[in-house]
């Protein structure tokens, strides 16, 4: 296996198992070029009734066979019921080495680990978190994964990189003819974006619904059109886990002092109070925590933000209401009062990775973000990020929009400084998502390293009493703490393809060798 | 040249310049095959400020050259200044041979004939009306022109029959991204439907607009991911003939008594009683009148459709506000209210021929219409209809929707018996636009003739007292007024191919030896 060493140093093979492999080349080298897939042309008059009235019916229609790419998406979150449910019945029919292709995977879908253990799955393309990250890292996988951001899998599909036989689409609320949307029922998820892509250029695409009402179906975040048959079930998710009630903010006093270094930076910066001010944080603790900071300066200063990206939160949908964002662009809805204010509110408008996150497309709204706030597992030296593995080795994470979401013009990481003993600020990750040149800040509890790299960031903020030291100083702070932490040992085989969103490979995964499991 | 005879008897080539022809084999023989367009990949580190300072900057930016398709839609309608202000640009550059896909041209568009004439514009496809249709006619092209439907436009495109090297797209309202819509500023038209394919599948898409706001423009009926160039200029169209201020009811008893009958036809066929009603008429006087009167009958009767399609007006926004209508689902805005309306009522859905009228989908809302209610220049005794050309052989019209909206359950064709001393009814149209196996009804003051493979809708109304009769009655009636009209003389040189929805040719035009010129 000849290997190449790409932009952030990481060794690549040129090809394994027959397929060629791109090294990362710096995150905006890539080009483009060649031509987008280009789907079967299908003819309307074979479209007259879709309903079909089982999912053994659909299964039957779209003639599955061994070794295809079948997709989900994960708007459900925690509470989706349709993975198991379709892989059950396709497991029952004894199909093997299907590849499976879900735009991220949750703690409830464990029991795909036993259809890769039996043979019925041959690997994943697209994300894998938690239990089926464990397997993979245990190498259990017949052939090596492929992780995807939400951007660089839309890119994927779209250029006919990753192919989809059929496509299942869980929809909170459907029509006859296809048309779906996740704002209306009983499973009532968000947006549906994650999904669109599959929709447009998947073989098949089956529409599975707990809600089917009737012709127009609107809004049609799926459209009809693209939409081969539609199955109802008595149930597609546990509507309390696909979003919770209410998303917490972190009490923590650590972390919450990391959302407000985090907000008084981008205050400090004057990035705040410039034209078009717009931002992105995630669901998690501190990012919410962050938004309520941020807001606090904004309300005080008398600042309204062009637009905030979602994944909406209550904290978002109240920024929202009281002025302080003009429009949220939400591709995920995290919790209720993301998901009615998304179906009430005419400013909060669904976004899906084509819009958003495509980077083979003639710009998308991921560069468009002034700053970007999000988690990481580990940081190194070099700024490079990791949100895949950790520290130990496990493969336990999707990359999620975290590729796509760091193309904002001010990216920072918000982290602890040492997490369950070990340091978040590392000499070199164990994995790299994310390169360095993506990465402008590192906000910790002990201190802020700004990357050289911007050096208009060190200059605006050069009268700051924030603690910003240089990232070898985070780096000794947390190995004075965790101690020298101790390197997981790897086998050779890789087992997983850490894709950069426009395609190339910026790092491997090999198979991890557990001291004790 | 070998000629082939297609499904409704006329003799179609089996090549033409080159090009060869599909003969029409009947309304939903075609079954797909083959596959769609693939467009380039762009990457999006390229499209950084897409914001030009002048068209010209655009024309250069997109290396514009000699025998190139350039492409516009028709929502400004008769007020539309975009193409003549960018033809008059291509031509000041001593550009040749160029391929000019307009989704509908109008009078205003006159100034084309010089550039026909000077060889600037080589032929048309998509849609000719008015003076560029008698150009057509009187074999000014180089080449042969295609005419299209809406939906058989998309599909050309979607399809890669009908590549466009530069799409022009006059926006209302666009942002420095590139997203547009038609809803918003002084030039408001209401859909831009007409220019998705153009933007999902031209090289290269340039969004023209007199109301530059800043980002996001939502809605995004055209997507900036799409889009490489924004150029602004102080106005796209007149506003008082993009839309008109309200359009009119017919005020001609002939032609009430005509939307009457049909209305009362609808009525009495007990369809409009059943579960999922739906409607489209256009915004012609009859069709107008027709909607006023259905609308009489279903507050009568407590009827509720669960749609109506548009071109919307006044009227059937009335329905809307009413509560007769659930949705109404609009291709295009023909009055101011119909602007208003779709801005600013969530139940007034803005529609594209992708989803409504495009035959190689896995379905569009064309079938799903259970009433259509059309214009037509003649209807035949075989029922087929043409809307292209008039008797006396000018070709003078696009296909608009027709061939599409007549897909409907119930496709009625409105029509006085004589119009300008000669009858629309005729032994032999002398352009077939559609098939008669798509026309279910032909209603004229006179007398209704429906077509015999209706026996269902026959058998429906034999109680009427509408005055039902055989269509080779009608067409005695009309003879009877006009006397044996005199027939065109045509050249043998085929001008233009009338194309039906699924690609295949449905009839050819051949150039007019006019009487008198």
């Amino acid at each position: 296996m000849r290997l190449i060493e790409n932009a952030v140093g990481r060794l690549i093979p040129e090809e394994i198992e027959g397929r060629k492999l791109r090294p990362f080349m710096g995150a905006h080298a890539d080009q483009g070029g060649g031509r987008k897939a280009a789907p079967p042309i299908p003819a309307a008059s074979k479209y007259g009734n879709k309903l079909l009235k089982s999912l053994d019916d659909a299964i039957d229609a779209c003639d599955i066979r061994d070794g295809m790419t079948i997709s989900f998406h994960h708007h459900l979150r925690d509470g989706d019921y349709v993975v198991n449910m379709v892989m059950e019945r396709l497991a029952a029919r004894g199909l093997r080495d299907l590849v499976l292709a879900p735009s991220a995977l949750f703690p409830c879908h464990e029991p795909l680990v036993g259809y890769i253990e039996k043979g019925v799955i041959d690997h994943i393309e697209g994300s894998m978190n938690g239990p089926v990250g464990r397997a993979c890292s245990l190498g259990k996988m017949k052939h090596v994964c492929v992780l995807r951001s939400h951007g660089g899998r839309y890119r994927a599909i779209q250029d006919g990189d990753l192919h989809i036989d059929v496509a299942f689409i869980a929809a909170p609320c459907a029509d006859p003819h296809g048309n779906a949307n996740g704002v209306y029922g009983k499973s009532a998820c968000g947006p549906l974006g994650f999904a669109l892509a599959d929709s447009l250029y998947a073989d098949k695409v089956v529409v599975i619904t707990d809600n089917l009402v009737s012709f127009p179906c609107y809004p049609w975040s799926i459209q009809g059109g693209n939409v081969d048959y539609v199955v109802t079930v008595d149930s597609i998710g546990d509507p309390s886990r696909i979003v919770s009630g209410t998303t917490q903010i972190t009490r923590s006093p650590t972390r919450l002092l990391i959302a407000k270094y985090a907000a008084q930076l981008v205050y400090e910066s004057g990035i705040m109070h410039e034209e078009g001010f717009s931002f992105q944080a995630g669901a998690g603790g501190i990012s919410l925590a962050f938004i309520q900071f941020l807001a606090e300066y904004m309300e005080r200063e008398g600042i309204v933000a062009s637009f905030a990206r979602g994944g909406s939160t209550q904290y978002l949908v109240d920024m929202l209401r009281k002025g302080l964002v003009r429009y949220i662009l939400d591709g995920q809805s995290f919790d209720l009062a993301g998901v009615e204010s998304l179906r009430d509110d005419p400013r909060h408008i669904e976004t899906n990775p084509f819009v958003s996150y495509n980077y083979h497309s003639k710009g998308c709204f991921a560069s468009m973000v002034k700053v970007a706030v999000l988690g990481a597992t580990e940081v190194d030296l070099d700024f490079n990020v990791n949100v895949n593995t950790h520290s130990d080795g496990w493969l336990l994470h999707g990359i999620g929009g975290f590729t796509d979401a760091a193309d904002a013009q001010i990216t920072i990481i918000t982290a602890p400084l040492v997490r369950s003993r070990l340091p978040i600020i590392v000499d070199r990750v164990t994995t790299v998502t994310a390169p360095g040149e993506m990465i402008d800040v590192v906000v910790t509890e002990r201190g802020i390293a700004i990357n050289p790299r911007r050096q208009d960031l060190l200059d605006r903020l050069k009268h700051s009493k924030l603690p910003i030291v240089p990232i070898e100083k985070l780096y000794k702070m947390a190995l004075e703490i965790t101690g020298p932490p101790e390197k997981p040992t790897f086998a050779d085989r890789i087992v997983a393809l850490i894709e950069f969103r426009d395609g190339t490979v910026i790092d491997v995964v090999r198979q991890l060798l557990p001291k004790e499991y």
